[in-house]
Parts: structure tokens; sequence; C-alpha cells
């Protein structure tokens, strides 16, 4: 397709990208007629009849339910911010290829040509008969929250914004972990998440459904308390979600004075000395990428356990521990829908496939532990069967 | 993804259909932390600021340029009719699966879940940064009229419909060989078109590009000429084009009384007595699937050449010979659009592959001639590029 040089050649990673990272294979052969008439005119008109006449059979004779749209306006791509849906495809392609290789879910990539919330609901609302789920990926809060939220009422197919959801699901299991590691109760632990955008919300409710109950949510502006006149509705439901149960206030300074674990998804950077007075023992999970709200070789000086989003260094918070899965699990059972509990399953799955060998620097598997992609599967299939939203 | 028995285990179609027909899958090996810090972060980043900085970059570094997206909304599915997006999810897998295979084109089936034209355009237009093509599938017309131009007034991709485009292609190339082997000149011919729906109207369409001026289309009515009362927008423009020009009206006996040439869209019956009235050496293509409008037996008795919709028969009208060839051409160049002469050029391309060969049952290739994709594509793409629609 490409056989001129091309702009970026000898550089790996565009070497690597040439000609994009996907393509779409038949799973059948059409090596002459007969096969064409089984698989195209005039065989295929009764597969179709067969589904007008009970839509069901969608999931026998079609690509449609192992299949995720991966969805995305450019808004809010990895740490480049509002790109445009052009820009956003490299990392579209990428987190396809992640559903196929690691979860066997096909994949396609969508970058939508509108950020108006009104337009993206309705759009996959309108491709939905095309897909099994919907993937949402980097787009900016809080139009996200309100975008999943609407989809989730109106679509009865899996509606997950792994922004969200995914990260939140790891680092509960990595904290899951770091907890029986450092013998503490989740319900007397103090909790700060620096950062109240997509993925601090979601780690923030995933950690109340773990049973956390001290959690401050920080912004730029402090804690995220009702005291504040200037939150929006979602940091409003936040508060009370969060450090209105506490009473806790103030900056992000007093909310680390004395506390066990600190969730970094905000970018930024946390000044030593704020870190020197967490109590000891101190979590610290620093998962802006590619730099780390608090360096590694900063935060070992004061915590016990510390983990990243960053490849090399020990305990990477990889969202790809969960979203393959958690599809693939959502997809076995036919599922209408991925719950809180089934976010639950797949995260306590990912902290017990430790086992034994938990340790300061192994509270979350690596995401190329061959035995993750299974573990969650079954984990979220079971849990979709008893929340009642498995279909098979 | 389906190991109990299906509802429909043992029929051979169903068989075949079990699971769907195509899948996504990786280009790119991703085998361990090295391969995914260049497909995905860290180092995707650097191709999302490429693209961010040069749209042009998108055409070297995603699968954009190499995807198509088969677009329906289930109103005009094969002869069923409007069986909705859901039903219709097999011919457009079909349909992907023929771009892929014809034309190494990678495609994505998409069925909407709506049938509104405002609705369907406006969701293409935001599909558009995803695909490099769109190719509009059994939307009924008149609406599929519309939301055609209407796309490619606004996009800068190809959009092409094939019930119209690629029927018409095929039509006409089996056509040019018919008068050869009939020795007929296009400007002194008298043909007659059977069905003023979408495949009716794009085949009169290029016929006049071809050089015919005496068309006439017929539909439930007789010949649409502007003396009826009845037109709707569309086949009033479609009258002028054609009866207006040489003054026929009546029905569809008066226009077949002397014809040289029949073509069939429409379904339907011609009794054999109106059959028997057209000129010696007449050619009948009677395309409607499954039941030609005449059957080849009875058009053999009073026709020199006939072709059909089918593969049973010599002479088969089969869109696969046209939409993978012109979207692998338009492709290849990166063409903006796809005109009436790369159209033109495709009908030519195939009209030639026949060659010495062409004799009343050889009028056009056979869809498994290996030599059909790469004829219609070069044809094409230098068309692109006398045009000025190519971008490479």
């Amino acid at each position: 397709m490409d056989p001129e040089p091309h702009p970026h050649a000898g550089d790996p990673v565009f070497d690597l990208h040439l000609g994009g990272k996907m393509e779409t294979v038949s799973t059948v052969e059409l090596t002459g007629r007969d096969e064409l008439s089984l698989a195209y005119t005039p065989g295929v008109a009764r597969v179709c009849e067969a589904i007008a006449a009970d839509p069901g059979m969608t999931q026998h004779y079609t690509w449609v339910p192992n299949v995720v749209a991966v969805v995305t306006d450019g808004t809010a791509v990895l740490g480049l911010g509002d790109i445009g849906p052009a820009a956003a495809m490299p990392v579209m392609e990428g987190k396809a290829v992640l559903f196929k290789q690691f979860g066997g879910v096909d994949a396609v990539p969508i970058c939508l040509a509108t950020t108006d919330v009104e337009e993206i609901i309705e759009t996959v609302e309108r491709l939905a008969p095309s897909f099994g789920g919907i993937n949402l990926e980097d787009i900016s809060a809080p139009r996200c929250f309100e975008i999943e939220e609407r989809l989730k009422a109106s679509l009865d197919i899996p509606v997950f914004h792994d922004d969200q959801h995914g990260t939140a699901v790891v680092a509960l299991a990595a904290l899951v972990n770091a907890l029986r590691l450092t013998g503490r109760d989740p319900g007397e632990t103090r909790v700060v998440i620096s950062g109240a955008g997509a993925a601090g919300v979601a780690i923030a409710k995933i950690l109340i459904g773990a049973g956390i109950v001290d959690i401050a949510v920080t912004d730029r502006r402090g804690v995220v308390s009702s005291d504040r006149t200037d939150l929006t509705p979602v940091k409003k439901e936040l508060a009370e979600l969060t450090a209105d149960r506490t009473g806790r206030t103030g900056t992000l300074a007093e909310a680390m004075d004395g506390a066990d674990v600190y969730l970094g998804v905000s970018g930024g950077t946390v000044p030593e000395e704020i870190v020197a007075t967490m109590a000891p023992d101190a979590i610290i999970f620093a998962m802006a990428n590619p730099t780390p709200e608090v360096h590694p070789d900063v935060a070992h000086k004061y915590a016990r356990v510390v983990a990243t989003g960053r490849s090399d260094f020990p305990n990477q918070i990889n969202n790809v521990l969960a979203f393959p899965g958690i599809f693939r699990g959502a997809f076995d059972v036919h599922a209408t829908a991925i719950t809180e509990n089934m976010k639950l399953a797949a995260a306590t799955a990912l902290a017990d496939l430790v086992g034994d060998d938990l340790s300061e620097d192994l509270v979350i598997p690596s995401p190329f532990d061959p035995r993750v992609p299974g573990a969650v599967r079954e984990a979220v299939a079971a849990a979709a069967r008893r929340d009642g939203v498995a279909r098979r």
C-alpha cells in the first residue's frame, strides 16, 4: 500500500505504524461460486430473514456479539489533550489491537468528528446495532460522565469508559494487595486521590464499593468538599460521596498529612516535603504518564509500596490488565451491561492472581502474565450471571 | 465463542455463518513491553502528535486510508426490503468480506438504527474521520440519492452507493461487449431500462455518459417521461435525461416494441409476447435476483445476448466485479472522490478483459477471473489522476 519512503522512515515508532496496526479479515473462504452463494447471495438472505424474525439470532450468525466499538472524540488523548479525532486514531487502533490480543475481542476504532455531548450520544445510539459493546475512550471530563451514563441507560449492550473504569479496576486490584501487604483494614485506611477527572471519580467510586470509607479527592483547588462554592455538579456529588463523610477539607498538603494511601491520576508533581508527611508504611500509586506525580525514587523514601503507570518500574497500573478480560467475560455471557459487581470481580481476580508472590514489588500482575485475561474473563462472566445481566 | 449447538445447525448456510464471517486482526506483534511501548504508550503519542501537526500523516500511519465503512439503514436489503439494521448485518459482513478478498480493502459493516435522511447523513459525516471511504448499501430509493449526493458534497473521501454504481458499471461493461458483438453503435441503440430505483437511475446515467442517447426508463406506470403528472423530483430529472430527449412515452410494451436492449432491474416479469417484439439480435440483461424478469430460456428465443444476476447462467452481472477494484484504485491514489470517469474507466477495463474471447456467452468476465481486480484498480487509479482527484 505504501511503497514509497515515508516521512519518518527509520524511526522505530513510525516504522511500526506504517499502514496502521490492524486489518479486517474474513473468517470464511470464498474460493468459488458455491462458497459465494452460501456467504453472500442468495444464501445470506435466509440468515437475514432468520434475524428479522428473531433478533436474538444476531448473537449466533453475525460478528456483532464479539465486536466492540472503541469510540472517542479526541478531546483527552493520553496526556496530549484535545488533539481531535484524526490524531486520536493511532491510540484507538492500539486499543483495538490490545482488545484482540489480550481478549480475543474484535474491535473497531471510531473517531468522531463532533465534541457535542448530544451528538456523540445519538451517534453511538445509531451505531449500536453494529456492535456488541461500546468502549468509550479519551473523552474529556465532565462530558465523559454524562455520555457514559446516558448510553448505559439507553443501550442494552455493555458501555464502558475505560479511562474511568479500566484504571479504577486495576488501581483497586493493586490497592487490595498493598493493603494486605501493609496489614491495613480498608475501613480504617485514609486515602487521598489527586485528580477529580475521569479516572479520579471512578477510582473514588470503586474504592467506596470495596469498603474504603475515608477518601479525599483533590483538584487544583484542594480537597473536593461541599464547603467549596466552585464545584461542578459532578464534583458536588463526588464531595458528598468522599470528603464530606469525614469532614475533610483544605489543601492537598493538609489531606496528605498522615494519609495511608496516595493515588495520583492528575499529572502535576507532589513536593517531597508533602510526601514526607504520609503515615508509616505508606502506599503511593503515582499513575500519571509519562511523568509520575511522585518519582519512584522519591516515593520509596517514604512509602512501602510504590506503583506507577510505567512499564520500566515495578507494579505497573496498566488498563490492559482489565478491559480485554472485562469485555471478553461480558461478551461470553452476552451481558447487557457491565455492572459495579463485574468491575469489583475483575479487580478481585487480578489481585488474587498475585497470590503467594505478593511483595512490595509485586502487588499487581504483569500485563504479559498469560493468566490475566482468563482470570478476569471468568470472574466477570460469573458476576454478570449473579447480577442477572447475562443473556446466556 | 459458541460451543453449544446453534438453532439451525446442519444447514450449510447457517453453519457457515456461525460466529459471523469476519474479524479484526493486528498487523503488529505485541509480544512484550518493548513492542507495547512502540505500538501503544508511550510511543504512540508521537504518532498522534505528528498527525495533529499534519493531518496528511493519517495517510501513512493509520489504517484509515485502507478501510471503507459499509453503511446501511436496512431499508432495501437484497430483495427482502425494509428488514432493519440488525437483519441487514449478514449482507454487510458479506460485502466486507468481498471487499477484502477481491480488493485488499479493509471494511467495517455499519448498520444504523435510523432511517431518517438527515440523521443518516450527519451520522456518516461524524464517522468520516475513521474511514478512507464510504460504501452505501441497501438504502431504499429515493432516499439513497439524496444521501449519496449530500455526502459526496460534504466529505473529501470517496462516497459510493454500490446498488447504484456498482450495478451500473458492470451492466455497462457487459453492454459495451454486447453492442460490439451485435455490431451496434451506442448512439444508434434503443435501450429500455425496467426499474427507476437506485440501479435503474444509475444505469441510465452511466449509459448516457457512455454515449447512448435513446433510453426509456420504465416504472410500474410505464415510461418515465415528463408528460406524466406523478413524477417525483428524481424521476422528473430522469425523464429529462432519457425519454424526453426522444419523445418516448407510454407503456413498457410500447417501449419494448423494436427496442435493441432490455435492462431489467425491477423484479417483476416481462410477458413473452412483449419480449417477442424486440429488434433482431436483441440484448436482454434480466438482472433481478433470484428471479430474472425474463427467464433465460425465454430470452434466448428472441435475443442474441442474455445476461442475468445469477451465477448458474452465463454472463453474470455481479457487483463484485466492480466495487472492490474501484475502491482499491481510489485508495491507491488517496482519491477524494469517485468520479463518473472513474466508473466509466472501470466499466471499460472490465469489458476489455473479455478481449478475443468475446461471444454470446461471454460478454463479462467471471467474478473469479483473477485479472479483474487488478484491471479495475489500474483503470480507476489512472482516471482519478486524470480527473485531478488523486492526492498522490
